[in-house]
């Protein structure tokens, strides 16, 4: 600091004394039994929500109906559904009916199961989730990533060639856990876990998934038979290039003339929302047009790979299959759990991302257990492990979904198609199905959100790489691991390494600003002011006692030497440092390692003359620090002089002191 | 609220007008690159304690000086070593090496080692960690833990029965590979990992282990021979009681005639700290003691256990035994890192208490370091992982000693030991080294710290229990391991259900504080101020979102209702809610997410007609919400007239704004 700089302080002295206003102690909290805070710590914790509030003061017959709304959201949307909904609704489930049949029988070959038990999976859950699920873009059905752990992690210990019953009894019973897993950690209230999916790690997430997802349909886009079952890009891309001899050119030609087309009117859509049913519509239009075109040509003879020939038949009940006990009940419980969680992210992040898109609000909770009740419901009827998938949500979304009655469409089509319409999709070819999953999940890739990262913030944009690598290279269950991991390391960073901020007086006035923010804010000779921004716990006790030892260091390093420049003497002079002032109105919270802290602290300050002043303790602060006195005798903390309720009192009370100290 | 608390609204509400101050505007935070941002947060995190600031504007050669007392703690206290310190240094010295040699034989055993081997390790490395070290009381040696967990991982691929010098190899191969662990975690800067183990930790984990070794010491006590390997309390207990038939009662009547001399001893200098001697003296004139009366009356042939000839001669060196490469790189890398965590947390742990005890200081990182370099020399000269050990410690400090130097006197001791006196100690009975633990580790059972921890802070409190009972019943390191997670736990729900609190106003004042805790604070009519007490991220806009809705649901549901009574109209009058002022005072920190919530927030009161009103932001977050508003057009949060540096201003200048509306 310089010369002038301490003339101001001079005169901000004087100021303070001046404008100095009557003291007002600080008051002990109300008393509140342990029982009570507890009760409303659980409260915050787990009902942050209040969702009962809308019961209060209601009378019973209303509660009944609000009851049952909140049990099943139909109820809240379903009177208020319009016609238009309606249409929409149908054009959106009758496309995502016609990716349900591929997908279904794909994603079942994933898991090695039989590929019916695909198109069964896409016929019960569906339904079960337009009555319980909240959000209204969610297309549910068996999804890749839950397909492929469910195979491996099964086929480890049976083998689905050998034992193919056996294997598919276990794929109902992890189907079973699965759900379980899910509607409980519902039931618990644990959604808030969902939280923990940060808005960089979802970018991150879905632009991987996508990607991902995409590159699978290289499979049908160029006409490979032998492709690879695993996830990752390279082995995606190895069977992609190993395969070249497998290319069919008529194939590639046709899925890539209905991609373009499928992408121009996306693009068209984008331009200009008045043609959204360009893109609605153009998904199930292709697939009409690829099937007439394959039927005409024959072309399923020329290379083109179609569904094929389909038996038909609703769901048979399968909750004679599940596996309670014996020896794969570990492998199954393993399973279900594993899976169950996954999907589950999956399945919510889809939700949240939709539902924000909208600005509409998912209910994690309730929504885990309509997924978890949906699987438990799927288990017993030969259906396998299901969520809101990805890629048909996206189209879903883009075919303009209103509601999850077009969930409902979907389920019913489908369910028309296992009684009857097998043999009209039998020539619809999977190059088209490939082409329309694309062109829906590279909507999904959210450039200008990674961009604003970017400039909001460095290390959530480090966040947002690690899931979109770790989805793309490694799994998408480790990326999105890695992802939580980095995010959550930051936030116990930031416990452990919490600011404190050295306050001055803005001259003429009663306030204290960051000194090193405001420039026109003065350091208040003989005071060190420091305001500490975090809970003080065993995290950062440490580190706080080294901190404000250091900021004290640099005090004496700033005045003394420069006030001997001034005076040429030292001890008890107006500038060497006298009182260390915590302003705690931000540590909002104390543990024994915190109460521990300031007794150091004061036993430190008092080798050197220095007294610990506290300004604005909160009320649980105040409580420990009391019970801590109360038995531990020696230095007291809470001395009545060494504790106000603002900085600028505590000032200006012990400005005057120092004074007094001078003069003798 | 009550109508007169209302009255007290209109009063305060003039109150505040009168006393309305000039506004100061919130400046721009000072500009600063990512690079120098990041640059102070790297230093912050890793050099906390400044290590440099010493050297800062010193002449290069006392530099030197200071750097070489930095790297070896012993120039620091050597110089100013007194004879008095020696004298202190001798008595503990002697009295830890009657301790090492049994310790040494017995922890070898655990270790399927060679007992010698024991003895090397009391040898070599306490010289290394006098120099290195930077505590004053730990005693360096083998440890139980370490020892079990490194004899039980290896033995799971090797057999030391069958090759007993490939085991010896592993052995110390992965006590090289420990002590790698052990320096790199140090020299890294980790050291705030030990931070972690917050105070009610290290209570519960020494009562357990106290409680733990001393009913290990119930082998040589009751004269059992057959003893468990384990650990755990429940195989001890049943192997005291299924050996009965092993008990003498020569040992037992010796073992607690010793055991009671010494507690009276130690209870003796605890209430005069004058007679310290007393307890410093008696391990040794004990050990003296029942030798002789061993070798007078030949009691080692009426069942009293002695530890019996040993082969003479100091370590041979064993750096070509480690293995580097091979089949077994894999196990002892693993094998080290294990043990290398595990004694490193009992070194650090035993270090820090004692430190506490006497109120110095231990640097984490350095002590690291020491015990890591420690080890990797001991490998290559015969020594098995040792660390800073719990028993041996307490007895060094028990004893009396001043400095590392009781170390070395414990290492040359063992060294003559190994050379000439092995003989003498032929005689000397195990029970009264098993007496002298006890007695150590008995003392560092701190009931008054577990009552205070319970009144101070009930979480801590379970925590504690946790460490305690999972030492106890599982291990160690499990036991560790659960308090530290449910301390981690506890930090992240802080994190992720910040406290949020409504301020009201002091009337006549510009104070406004915690509604719900200064009685004499009232809300001011329409305005909703609420205090935010944490960082803004992922982990939390959620809830705060939503707790910023309820909170203001609950205002509405106080004024209308109540402004009914009063005038029966409600739209517009002075009560209803015009604003919602955050104070962010406390929002140290804010991420993507957290600018989101903003953004959302923002739109939701806009909605119900209210404006959202920034208190004091600090530089971080004005820095972020304007980058987000740079680009994203629409609703901009930082408008000059909706951010304000004081909540009187704001409320000052906003209320005569409502006012206005009113007139309209």
């Amino acid at each position: 600091m310089d010369p002038i700089n301490n003339g101001e302080e001079e005169t901000s002295k004087k100021e303070i004394s001046r404008c100095s206003i009557d003291v007002h102690k600080v008051a002990p909290p109300p008393q509140r039994s342990s029982f009570e805070k507890l009760k409303s710590r659980l409260k915050e914790t787990f009902f942050p929500d209040d969702p009962l509030r809308q019961f209060k003061g209601q009378p019973s017959k209303r509660k009944w109906i609000l009851a049952a709304q909140y049990a099943f959201p139909i109820l809240q949307w379903g009177p208020n559904y319009s016609l238009s909904h309606f249409k929409s609704d149908v054009v959106s489930g009758l496309t995502i009916a016609s990716l349900a049949i591929p997908q279904g029988i794909s994603y079942a070959k994933l898991a090695n199961l039989p590929p019916i038990v695909g198109l069964y999976s896409s016929f019960v859950p569906p339904l079960v989730y337009a009555v319980l699920g909240s959000s209204r873009d969610v297309a549910v059905g068996p999804v890749s990533i839950a397909s492929l752990i469910l195979g491996s992690m099964l086929s480890q210990q049976v083998s689905p060639a050998k034992d193919p019953l056996l294997f598919l009894q276990l794929g109902f019973s992890s189907t079973f856990f699965a759900g379980l897993t899910q509607a409980s950690l519902g039931f618990l209230r644990l959604g808030f876990i969902i939280d923990y999916l940060s808005e960089a790690t979802l970018v991150g997430f879905m632009a991987g998934a996508a990607i991902i997802v995409s590159l699978q349909q290289l499979k049908s886009l160029l006409g490979i038979t032998h492709f690879t079952k695993q996830m990752g890009i390279l082995p995606v891309l190895s069977s992609v290039f190993h395969r070249t001899t497998e290319w069919s050119w008529q194939t590639i030609l046709m899925g890539f003339c209905f991609l373009a087309v499928l992408l121009v009117a996306r693009h068209v859509s984008m331009k200009r929302p008045k043609l959204f049913w360009v893109s609605a519509g153009m998904p199930l239009a292709s697939v009409i047009l690829s099937t007439i075109i394959v039927f005409a040509l024959k072309a399923q003879n020329h290379g083109i790979d179609v569904i094929g020939k389909l038996e038909e038949g609703l769901n048979p009940p399968s909750w004679n299959m599940l596996h309670f006990r014996g020896e794969y009940l570990g492998l199954v419980i393993k399973t279900g759990l594993v899976t169950g969680i996954i999907s589950l992210t999956e399945g919510i992040a889809v939700g949240r991302t939709f539902a924000a898109l909208k600005s509409y609000r998912v209910d994690g909770n309730k929504e885990m257990m309509a997924i978890g009740i949906m699987n438990i419901i799927g288990s017993s009827t030969s259906c396998y492990v299901t969520t809101g998938s990805f890629s048909r949500s996206a189209v879903n979304h883009n075919a303009g979904a209103k509601t999850a009655v077009s969930n409902v469409v979907m389920s019913v089509t489908v369910m028309v198609t296992l009684l009857l319409l097998m043999p009209l999709f039998r020539f619809t070819p999977n190059v088209v199905l490939g082409a329309i999953i694309v062109t829906a999940v590279l909507g999904l890739i959210d450039l200008p959100a990674a961009r604003r990262i970017w400039r909001i913030d460095k290390f959530d944009f480090l966040v947002m790489l690690a899931s979109f690598f770790g989805v793309i290279f490694v799994s998408v269950q480790l990326g999105l691991a890695i992802a939580v991991g980095m995010s959550i390391f930051r936030m116990l960073l930031q416990m452990t390494r919490p600011t404190t901020m050295v306050l001055g007086n803005i001259p003429g006035t009663n306030l204290y600003t960051n000194l090193h923010h405001y420039k026109d804010a003065v350091s208040v000779p003989g005071f060190l002011i420091l305001s500490i921004q975090a809970p003080i716990n065993f995290a950062n006790a440490n580190y706080l006692k080294e901190r404000i030892m250091r900021w004290m260091a640099d005090y004496e390093a700033d005045h003394i030497t420069h006030h001997h420049q001034l005076q040429g003497i030292k001890q008890h002079s107006t500038t060497s440092l006298h009182y260390v002032i915590l302003d705690m109105s931000c540590v909002s919270a104390l543990d024994t390692t915190g109460v521990t802290l300031f007794k150091d602290l004061k036993k430190a300050l008092e080798c050197k003359g220095v007294e610990l002043v506290l300004v604005n303790p909160i009320g649980e602060v105040i409580e420990k620090l009391e019970r801590a006195e109360s038995e531990a005798a020696g230095s007291i903390i809470l001395r009545a002089d060494l504790v106000y309720l603002t900085t600028a009192e505590a000032v200006a009370q012990l400005s005057s002191a120092i004074n007094l100290k001078m003069m003798m």
